[in-house]
């Protein structure tokens, strides 16, 4: 590999994701049962809590915090079809704001006592090495999709790598959940062709509006989409091919770091739609990961809903945000961590001395 | 009033109730569109960002926290009716749940770094002093109201001015953010007793499973609403009426809870269906009171969702929850923050150098 990667990383990482243990959610859900509160009365938050005891292999299952958001940053060639009204400069200096603590997601962050770490693994700039930016560049931004591949495969394994890589070292140094975050100017375009290639959805039913395009820019944008597609008609079950051709290197880092996440057996907070699109080819390469991954919202990209059908995710947000960055997913952060604890803290009726109904 | 309370506290806080102020509204909006996001990208959180600053009266309104989430307890005497399987003197069970800090509320408030009261304004037991009760009992528990006033106006007002002065007093010592919390067996049905009354809604439609009844159940709930609704034809015209015909203690208390929050111009975030009939009354009383109330989250009780139409609010979080106790309130209250810390923090495109769309 020119990068000097070594593959065996990735499938390393794809034989360490593990079912979800059953009997501990068998134990979390007794549990729940259990607890001084009418059954089933805290809805999707106790399957939530039972999915995170499967996950760790024992209920409880430790308490989600700290948590990291790690914001995967990189440009993409299909930029230059006029797919977007932001110049592609933006994304650069939307990564400067994030390391100055001045984006939403920052904001979002702090409230949520969450860590921000920047990862720039495809931008198309130099950027200052400053605390909190992780500099692992595999190229100044994709090709266009439209006209090749927009990575060699050599270049999306390794992204991939970086994601893992990622993820181990956020969990190494103590986070216990991981959340997604991105950006790139145009990736909700190649987000648009995952979904496609991966849950064979239409282009126009799986494209949206992004950002906010207007009617001529969203027609090149579902054009370079079908063109995309009919160029290079990726094979879903060549997970790391569909990243080569019609992903960014975002997608296929955030692959590779809910892949770590499930293989260490931690949860991963999903953003919209660009962590979906990437947690298409995670469960491509290792369908046992979807079991790591909480949708925390639901994006008004209509790409998103089919992804979440697709991997059987009901999000726990739904306000109608449009914003990436992770934002989505940090909103969720303390529902998850409310489901969890409310499992290591709640007393039972019979501990708390409540009867139970007739 | 044989409670000895001075009648015109509720008086004087419904007419310290303010419409929002425009002006501040406007900055907010003004803001959020040169904050750097796209615009509109944080959905319904920009609108409560804005809202929050318009209660304040300035742009950005202060962060809601510290947060106390005040749980009020109370029986209800149309329990004989045999509407909910749970036992009467579960209401004073989990009130001590709450108290030892065992309850799901207790949990949640934990994680969200919100202070819980337990504000005993009906419990039909004798409860023992301690720390985080406020013994605030008008009586012990409502008459039935299927053969009575469930409290006459005198007991309606002082349970009314109970609430107003724990908001006051919350205020006093800090909290910048007001939680609406509950207790008490049966109340699902004065609730959906209450919503009628306000709303119009028919019996059926407004009356759900609460905390799990069977058929049976639920056929002697809905008829149980039907009759209090018969025999006391309670007029929407005349809030205390209502809530003294139909209502409990805890609803009357919450009702001026909301009142005493929004006379300081400080959010209270409604938990599900009791918040919300008590904010009927609140709204009755005094309709710019809505300005200062923020939907939670959206209960699986049918008579909530007629509610928060009847209001106007959009629920933030939609999990299937039908739990009460101020859960699914606490689990808005960082969606709340997080709304009004971005209007605080995130940069602005001129300030931090981002080109804006084309």
């Amino acid at each position: 590999m020119s990068q000097g990667y070594p593959k065996d990383l990735i499938t390393q990482t794809v034989t360490a994701v593990r079912p979800l243990d059953q009997a501990a959610m068998t134990a979390a859900r007794d549990r729940q049962a259990r607890m001084t509160k009418p059954a089933g009365s805290l809805g999707a938050l106790e399957e939530i809590s039972v999915r995170l005891a499967g996950l760790a292999g024992h209920c409880p299952p430790p308490l989600p915090e700290p948590a990291a958001v790690a914001v995967f940053a990189g440009d993409h060639g299909v930029h230059a079809q006029g797919v977007t009204p932001w110049p592609r400069e933006v994304t650069a200096q939307m990564v400067r704001n994030f390391l100055a603590g001045g984006a939403v997601v920052n904001a979002f962050a702090a409230q949520a006592r969450a860590e921000v770490v920047v990862v720039d693994v495809g931008v198309d700039a130099e950027l200052e090495p400053v605390a909190g930016l992780l500099a692992r560049k595999v190229a100044r931004g994709t090709a266009d999709f439209t006209a090749e591949p927009a990575m060699t495969r050599d270049q999306a394994s390794a992204a991939l790598q970086v994601g893992v890589e990622v993820a181990r070292d956020l969990v190494a140094a103590g986070s216990r959940c991981l959340i997604t975050g991105d950006m790139g100017i145009a990736n909700t375009t190649a987000s648009a062709a995952l979904v496609c290639a991966f849950t064979g959805a239409d282009a126009a039913m799986a494209t949206g509006r992004g950002t906010g395009v207007d009617a001529a820019t969203y027609a090149r944008k579902v054009d370079a989409v079908c063109r995309g597609l009919a160029r290079h008609r990726p094979d879903p079950a060549d997970p790391v091919g569909v990243l080569s051709a019609v992903g960014g290197f975002e997608h296929a880092a955030l692959a590779g770091f809910i892949l770590g996440a499930a293989a260490m057996g931690v949860p991963v907070i999903l953003d919209g739609l660009i962590a979906g699109a990437a947690a298409l080819a995670a469960c491509a390469l290792a369908p046992d990961a979807c079991g790591a991954c909480v949708a925390g919202h639901r994006s008004m990209e209509p790409g998103h809903s089919i992804t979440l059908e697709h991997l059987g995710l009901q999000p726990l947000i739904d306000l109608g945000l449009r914003l990436g960055e992770g934002t989505g997913a940090l909103l969720a952060l303390p529902l998850v961590q409310s489901a969890v604890r409310a499992l290591h803290e709640v007393a039972t009726f019979d501990a708390a001395g409540v009867t139970e109904k007739n």
